[in-house]
């Protein structure tokens, strides 16, 4: 009998905090949809702090902007410094194509982290790849003192377009290295684009040897274009003068806020995303969305009247997209921290798209248990139409946590859309939806509580 | 021992059939995503016969425009006569607001169905109401003469905007019988879009009573300077001038096309969407991507050269906006053709997002056991993001052949920006992903091939 009762007793518990979770669930998505604030910063992040790559005044200004109001919701706020590099494309680049010796315009687009053309540009025959693994096995004879192409396109069949990036990226971190080994004098890469568009996206090169060759993008629908120069037997010739200019490496910031938590202060929970951006477009869905919805954590909590038991900390990491500089100043700090213990850190690093739900992974105690402790959750979360629950990769900044024995969350937007603006001009805040980021702020808000209720053990 | 065998058999066939139909879902997404042909038919659809109200010429176009692809592809394709209503908008709507007798322009757009104004428009004071509710409650002495103007808005709060879309457009359709039950000369209506925007959205409205006042929409955005106006105190008055004309109902067309089933051909499963779209846009989402998507499920079976045991038939309704006489003709014909038998219908018409699974309801025999015939190809669909395999409403059109002793599915795709642009110019092909369009037709290609091959009961 007393057995029983426990049972029940326990049932009726787990039922009431069930209800009791799914009351302020519905709260926190309530105020993200009636009065969210995510929009708004968006709108001023995109608009008065666009391209803002790392060391760029832009990314300074960002800095700024996003600290004056972050610090208005948090109980603490700080800015933390980080050198990070900066790299500029300087003036426009200058492209032409020669088909048979007849010159047209092309528009190039450096590559980050790229060296200059010489002042007056290169000019050579081009050669035409359809994947670095063509290029690696092709005789070097064939490619010395030539431009190389490579038109390796992401495959259009994989149902997450996170996969097919995954499967192509490697064409513009080392398609110049690999080209130089083959004694090329310059690199063009189809855009990482999942659509067919006619604006070159751009994305971090490096160069693991010391003989550098620019690198530059071309849009999607100019290599099909210049693929079927090829295909029908044409001389092709390329011009590329681009201006890069490498500075020296300068001092920036991760912008933090945190509610301090009531009965565990130095649990920490991070949600974060990144504030550098690159330098064509506005950085809206990469990743302006990710540090609105993380600053919007702490405002729709702080709204509701919340109270955490433990520390939730928005960190907005600066330099992601070329060299997590950022993510690495945190990582070590929290390492030689002994008084705290980041128990979990999600990223929003995949646009403001419709929510999906949550991917994780992580250290021990967490690394067998996390799943299941997300699994317990969903039917509090399917209601919002989150429906994955999965183990999976994170984020490279909360990833620069791992080994410190703590869960890492990714969150999950929609895919299909985000290839189509990623690092181009057409990374905009008119392309962003007001539901969909609303709706991811509160996904992760949500969440974020939960973490808090229960903890991660 | 023999059990043993049985049950090992009987896994084996279950664990290879699993297999098989995974394999060929694959394909039938590869086929989809890398030579599918529904995102160029949406471009011929709405290029060449945008604003295909039912009467129009353009709807005439239309049919014969999809009906000459469909056959490409079909054993049998025909058109199937109906009657239909013939509305226009005439000319171009004019408005203008007056406060407190300055005059300025206003965008107002008919609803579909309404009546004109007398000629030189009516000029009449504006009363604003919060709801229809309100306005049934309202003392008609505040309202006799003058035109009231519902200020009623979706829910943002609820998480499918069809619910909030279905909590309000009772505004639409009833507000002007209720208007005029009050004694008002006209009435104008905030449009149903879950965004803020500067462009009206129709839809259809009805007359249930002899006495009918003109009716339109304004935007959102309008409405909330309208309501600005009225939260000062201001006088407000209308001016709406509308040039609709009723002509005598005409004949159109379902267009019809099948592949025959080689075991039971008798036994029908149908695929629809709707042909007709509103006259202010391209119909391009609301619902160019259910006809693609329909049409696309007879393009990818015969391109993979799939014979199908059941009769599989794509039908594209004409008059789903305002009358849906072509579904109920179609419901008619298959009511009184006893050599046939309509197993299920499926339709696509919440727009060309990306797909989140399906919604099923049904008949006898199918009404207890359909929920769980669908949530046995859960993890064949669930590798495709498709999640929802829930009870649920179908759509309007195959709604009609509710009580023939069927199952009817509803197409989920994620439903945030479906109300952004329905029954508006912003409805249009550009409005349109191409990836996202794809990846609906294969699901619901994927959903056909899965009832072709184990029926639904």
């Amino acid at each position: 009998m007393k057995k029983i009762c426990c049972f029940i007793f326990f049932l009726f518990g787990f039922v009431f905090s069930q209800n009791q979770d799914s009351l302020f669930i519905r709260k926190i998505y309530n105020e993200a949809l009636s009065n969210g604030s995510c929009y708004r910063n968006l709108k001023i992040l995109c608009k008065q702090a666009p391209a803002r790559l790392s060391g760029s005044k832009n990314a300074g200004k960002a800095v700024l902007l996003m600290f004056e109001i972050l610090k208005q919701t948090s109980d603490n706020a700080w800015l933390q410094e980080t050198l990070v590099p900066h790299w500029e494309r300087g003036n426009q680049e200058k492209g032409f194509v020669y088909v048979n010796g007849k010159k047209q315009p092309i528009e190039i687009l450096a590559l980050g982290g790229s060296v200059e053309t010489p002042k007056k540009g290169i000019k050579a025959k081009l050669i035409c790849f359809n994947s670095l693994d063509e290029l690696r096995k092709s005789d070097e004879n064939n490619v010395k003192g030539k431009i190389v192409f490579i038109n390796q396109k992401m495959d259009e069949k994989l149902i997450n377009t996170f996969d097919a990036y995954g499967g192509c990226a490697s064409i513009r971190v080392y398609g110049a290295d690999e080209a130089a080994a083959k004694g090329a004098v310059g690199v063009i890469i189809r855009s990482l684009s999942s659509s067919e568009d006619d604006f070159p996206h751009t994305g971090v090169m490096v160069y693991n040897t010391p003989n550098k060759i620019p690198a530059a993008a071309i849009s999607t629908n100019d290599a099909n274009t210049i693929q079927q120069f090829f295909n029908e037997k044409n001389e092709v010739e390329l011009f590329m003068k681009m201006n890069c200019v490498h500075y020296e490496d300068t001092i920036s910031h991760n912008v933090i806020g945190e509610l301090i938590g009531s009965e565990k202060p130095n649990e920490i929970i991070v949600v974060g995303g990144h504030l550098d951006s690159w330098d064509n477009g506005e950085g809206a869905h990469d990743d302006g969305a990710g540090v609105v919805h993380s600053m919007e954590v702490i405002y729709l909590l702080k709204k509701l009247g919340y109270k955490p038991k433990r520390t939730i900390r928005c960190v907005l990491f600066m330099n992601e997209e070329n060299g997590a500089r950022g993510a690495t100043t945190y990582a070590d700090i929290s390492k030689e921290n002994k008084t705290e213990k980041h128990i979990v850190a999600i990223e929003s690093d995949r646009g403001g798209f419709v929510p999906r739900g949550f991917m994780v992974e992580g250290d021990e105690p967490y690394k067998t248990n996390c799943y299941q402790k997300f699994q317990s959750w969903k039917k509090l979360l399917e209601p919002y139409m989150l429906h994955i629950l999965d183990y999976g990769g994170s984020g490279v900044d909360v990833g620069k946590l791992r080994g410190q024995g703590l869960a890492l969350v990714g969150f999950v937007p929609d895919p299909q859309r985000y290839f189509d603006v990623h690092h181009s001009k057409a990374d905009k805040f008119e392309n962003v939806n007001k539901r969909e980021l609303e709706l991811g702020s509160a996904a992760i808000t949500a969440l974020v509580y939960l973490i808090d209720q229960y903890g991660m053990n």
